[in-house]
């Protein structure tokens, strides 16, 4: 079910897009409880000017032309504490397995319902839950 | 009001691409009470590694490189119904005009509420009902 | 923490580009109460058949292909006044900079959670209030 919109620099190799959608889809598995190959990704790639973040840094963050956006679409439900141990798996395992700069992993979440989904063949696959 | 983005393969072809965004719009004025007119749609193309989905299929369902998603952020307020025959009027009329299999059309929407819209001018064209 | 997608034509110059993000940004200070140094924005270029409004017009108002999509994702809470300075201060400046028409300058709202966020580091910078 979740749509992982993954925006990267037109540079990113493509092994490390590839990683960067391995690592997502498994945080999802390990630790918030997404079915098994539930892996829906969309990635884009952007020129220079196209991925903007602050010169100045943000929270004492600073960021390079590197910065990767993952914008996630899933259905509602999971706790702050699974939020942020996804939030804390995904950046180790980027930097772990690509060698990017935690710093510059970049994570939004969008909580949707059970009911605005549809998989294929034009069905509602997830019935709302009384 | 609605927004969809439209996410197809870069070998859709431009009359493919087109009669999705017709079979969007249609099933949003047939079935979702969308007013007339109101079409506003995103289309990204991409590149072959940009359109993830799970090579061993989810809930029974295949994909193939042909996969469409649509994400469409709208107005809340339509019902499970609703949002069932929308999705299957989308399905049934890309396939019957593109040829495209069902299986490969995913869709997911986002609700959001009426003063969160302007559709021009500076102005909030919808103001939220009390 | 505001995640600003904005799309624009292929046509649209760079200069242009950057003076309608600059604007996005300061809106977002000026009036929408975003932190100082909160810019995080996502440009897609499209061709010509990518961006798709009424040729009819809507409500009005009438669109050209120098159309602007800015769809907006951040945290709930503006008020419905807020919203409407944001609307009009993002279309007057855009205009005033550019010479773009307020009329093509569209805009969409996305409001999330405060733990929906991670700005980098694996953490989640915003802790949700009780």
């Amino acid at each position: 079910m979740p749509l992982a919109r993954i925006d990267v620099a037109a540079h990113t190799s493509a092994e490390t897009v590839a990683a960067i959608g391995d690592v997502v889809y498994e945080a999802m598995i390990n630790i918030a409880n997404v079915p098994e190959h539930d892996r829906f990704q969309i990635i884009h790639r952007h020129a220079k000017d196209e991925l903007v973040y602050p010169s100045a840094g943000y929270l004492g963050l600073t960021y390079t032309p590197d910065i990767i956006f993952i914008q996630i679409t899933w259905v509602a439900g999971r706790t702050v504490e699974i939020k942020k141990a996804f939030y804390k798996a995904i950046a180790d395992a980027i930097h772990t397995r690509t060698g990017l700069r935690k710093e510059d992993i970049w994570i939004n979440l969008i909580d949707v319902k059970r009911e605005d989904w549809s998989f294929g063949n034009g069905e509602m696959q997830y019935e709302p839950k009384e």
